[in-house]
């Protein structure tokens, strides 16, 4: 990994999902410009192997026999390109974030290194992983909604609607609005090519031309917080897209309408185990995760019906706070307060005073019982 | 691991909640009853140490130096409470799954073993996870609610509306409605049982008398599939509470009201983003997982808000797809079909394009522009 | 219209509901007991003829060549028994608010003597004339979810969370709370009848037995403002149903979800023009006031889909905000303020200038044209 | 009234919303520029004076003393503005249908024709009447949301994704399609202008600048199904505005969001009922119609809180219904079908049966009671 380290948000992230289905280790890391950080971030992961540099790294890994096998990227904009070159060049796999470069001629020289080096370069466009906005794409493949008509895309949030990116606090909002950084590209590199690539996924399609309007609404902000823009598909299809990081009260709200000749489509990325399906003339269909049955969600599902995207996390949760608690025991100390809330032993006994309750209830006919407690 | 083996549910569900946080190694597992899917098992995860029979996991694993720390119990009910008192005999702490036992005397001999052995006993009501259920009940300790007045629990499926246990194909169903494996409660124990932690969790009440009614629906069932209640508390306070595994239309429709004095909550387990709460006589607030600040929240929260619980599993997804295209890529083959809508650099060349094209047309006062493709 | 005079809640309703489709013209009223009060609502409804008590208008209207077709019973409910009598007793129809009686004998008598005199008795069980609770009766009828297996049914408010019955200023209740004058059922008679309605006209099913728990909240109210009650019904099927006045948050919500052997229903009267229906292990189909092609449906529907019921009212209110301006206009005063937001010829205007200068840059080729205003 | 005959749909809407509030009474019409038309729908009606033409009607009227108030007119929309110059010369109020005229020089001149002789001219922006509409816009002004940034507006519905105004069976989609009769803007006139006209009445700001495409998907229609817009407003602000008669899957979704520099509003006609205020970093607050206390919206609210706009006319079915019944039965005939679902005084007996076993069941400490019937 170059990047994530202490402080860093997404890095955080890409740990977590690449550990999720058991197919990575993260063992190396360049994972700060700063080498004490890097050090640091890299003790506290457990990291077998830390760099100062990613050039370094890309080098020594590059040439190593149990080198890497790829190199997940999650460093601020300006440096995806040149830190996916030099791995490229140590012949390693690249996993990067998104944006791709600061500007097309950067992404296409990422592009065509690729190709011709035959390397993997994967691009998180997040959004595209959840098993309905997979569905919703063969759908459209399938030819279930007829041919698309109208592409209207949007990404919401409200996080810098104020100048928060000023007195250092916000380290997110500095890297994002400094355009040596983030490119010159602000909320249309950020959000709007998210909002962008969903539309393109789902809808199979990509504009040919377009009409389009940037804003600055926060003053003294040097990158656009604001985009519009409508847009002309090859086939006639008609769209919108805009993305906002100044609408106050959104949170991260990328939703997408897809309409075609017979049916229509919408998914909302705030409640991704939903995907609206309506005919032309009809009743809309609540399509969910667990019960659609085609196979590019079901590639993408873990957990059965009903059990929503999440349901893991919370899993997961019980698996922390136990773990917490189990260390705490051992070392002979109180348990962390935040784990307090784990469930255990005398929560079942509880449940099945419960249980026997009913049972005895319901065996007299239902008639009233006392639930005894020591 | 003690169950869990090829074909089962939950353990798969305990291995990734497991593995999420990185609290947890799996080392060792007892992961069937069968000796050889218990071995194959083994294989396919890749464990250091299997065995063919828990209880002498138990005994070797608690007499190793570096034997497992704690053990997950993932068996059918019949087995949590033998299984449980094996390894806490072995002095290994425990997380097992719901229903804690299959009667009252073994749950309480579980809970006084765990006392007495001074270990962890941890059991997976998953949905006290998640981070909203969470708040709520923190509003609840906070009295943010008043004095609870009304309990109203719910908790429906649909998936054995017919008789599904019979002919062999459906294990889950047979082994779940089998009262000598899954105890004299059926539709009570397997899903009652959450609803009435999640109200008990939540509401930070037991009640203490009920009024019940089981019933079996599909002719020949051997176990309860809906069960009804009426709730008396201490303080006055009244419940109901119903759970039904042939509610036509529903997945895993686990909801929870609880009203007091001066507000009322609302948390259903397939929008797990959401809390609702409203104040008597007033608006209703939408509470988000990302935007509560509350201690409990924020303690099992990983995402920041419009990021809803699901995102990391999207977001593993792309992990996922790009490992299996790595794979094909080292092994010279073609990638697996299931993996094609990863998101690669030549999505990132695309969105530079729309990204470039954006910037001329704004720049150019909103006039259209076509974007130039190869 | 017998009741319903100045401070009343419902008597206005029924007017406005008598008027809505035409069918009806208000004609002669004892609108109170208090004869001067009976007489200031009558001139300020412009009635042609006002009665000071209830047993005169009968014998008076029952005697005319003209009188009245059907009286409009809106009296507290210890009045509706004596109130319906006398005027069947005249001959004439009747339509009854809810509940019919403040007893079972009460009730038994009024039906007696509707079949004797061969007399209308229509009782105003609102919520069965949603087009869509119609609907939903008529798939049960049809067969389209099976056989009826459970019934869940809940009314939940919150106005009487607190003693607002005390200190005189709130007429509606004083009386609903007073036991002489709505009878010994309170929560039970206001709201829980509606709830036992809607599920017995969706479910076309009554139970046949039940245990109930009746409950008063708050210290010092004379009558439940709480009932929970579990139902037996003859073909095995399954109820509960609750009903609550203290349900903190809750304004008006009466939810019904009926449950059958192939298929589940979901009615809120706080979104009408919603009806979910979801085949067993299906997706969810969100059924829609102006899209059901059901007789019963289609009978009770006046404005095509889309347009919300309520959608007659937002028209109604231009209708009123214009006749209070013309009003002014003639009487050369300023329009009252809660006028002012009708839209007039001058919001035309401005549409206009929207369209031409939509037109010019559609022409244009999606050019930035200025929309001129003087 | 002039247009609304037979087979007409806005005209009925508009006799009903006149009658609902008891302020205006239909005397008078030329309901249809077929003479035999005209007749047969005023005896339907039972107007007292029907006309032929509207030119006379003017004429006559205005020269009446007992003349009308006000003309509805609810002609295609080529005849909105001779009609309307017709009454006004007569000296008769105008309350008339959007789009209020074909061009904006026509709109400009009834404008002045209206300003010159003292008349209302009412515009029948329905949208505008719903109390969340008004509240909305009260809370813009008010300044609650602070000063707005970005408008989006749409209006979506499907019913012209195919053919429909060829062969002659929908009357709504021939006229609305025809240029002659409809004007030069087919979606744009009839419900873009409803789009824009929503918008500038919520966020109380017309745009200065637009750039937009209009889109015919039909082949052969002989005016725009689509058309999409960018905005600019004077003070920065930027917007979007969509509508579309073509997309597949919508009924008549007008949805508006404005989001100001501290809060966020959202409105959507489909859900009336509701309005949606968020505050920039903040949790959604779900306002309803009866909640909320701001004079605009309680000047326009008929019923209390969580009654929805519709709670009235699912009330006007039950004495339609009647209506329909005591006719029937001073007819000696049988009752028409549609009226069956009526609700009755054996409604009310089996209510208060249930009542009674409630009652009975509560006493004795929540038993089992059988509901006796005979």
């Amino acid at each position: 990994m170059v990047g994530g380290g202490e402080g860093a948000f997404i890095g955080a992230v890409h740990r977590i999902a690449a550990r999720l289905d058991d197919c990575w280790e993260l063992v190396a890391g360049a994972l700060s410009s700063d080498a004490a950080r890097a050090q640091a971030s890299a003790e506290a992961l457990g990291l077998a192997r830390s760099y100062d540099d990613w050039r370094e790294m890309a080098s020594v890994e590059g040439a190593r026999e149990d080198g890497i096998d790829a190199v997940a990227i999650v460093t601020p904009n300006h440096l995806h390109a040149p830190v996916a070159h030099a791995f490229m060049e140590a012949g390693i796999h690249v996993i990067c974030d998104k944006p791709l470069a600061v500007s097309l001629a950067e992404g296409e020289a990422l592009a065509k290194h690729a190709r011709d080096a035959n390397l993997v370069f994967a691009l998180t466009h997040t959004y595209s992983g959840y098993p309905l906005a997979r569905h919703a794409r063969e759908l459209v493949e399938a030819g279930e909604i007829g041919e698309v008509r109208i592409v209207q895309v949007e990404y919401a949030q409200d996080w810098l609607a104020n100048p928060v990116e000023r007195g250092g606090a916000n380290r997110q909002a500095a890297w994002r609005t400094d355009p040596a950084l983030a490119g010159p590209a602000g909320c249309l590199g950020d959000i709007g090519t998210h909002a962008y690539q969903l539309a393109a996924f789902v809808s199979a399609l990509v504009p040919e031309s377009l009409a389009a309007e940037m804003h600055t609404f926060v003053p003294g902000r040097r990158v656009d917080d604001h985009v519009q823009a409508m847009l002309r598909y090859a086939n006639g299809a008609r769209g919108m897209l805009w993305a906002s990081q100044v609408a106050s009260g959104a949170e991260n709200a990328l939703r997408l309408r897809v309409y075609g000749t017979t049916a229509g489509l919408a998914f909302d990325q705030e409640e991704p185990n939903v995907l609206w399906f309506t005919p032309q003339g009809g009743e809309a269909q609540r399509l969910t995760r667990g019960r659609v049955t085609g196979a590019a969600a079901r590639h993408a599902t873990r957990v059965p019906p009903g059990h929503p995207e999440g349901y893991l996390e919370a899993f997961a949760q019980l698996y922390r706070d136990a773990a917490a608690q189990i260390h705490a025991r051992e070392a002979g100390v109180a348990a962390p307060p935040g784990s307090r809330l784990l469930t255990t032993v005398d929560d079942g006994v509880d449940g099945l005073r419960f249980i026997e309750a009913v049972l005895a209830s319901s065996a007299a006919g239902g008639t009233w019982r006392s639930i005894a407690r020591p």
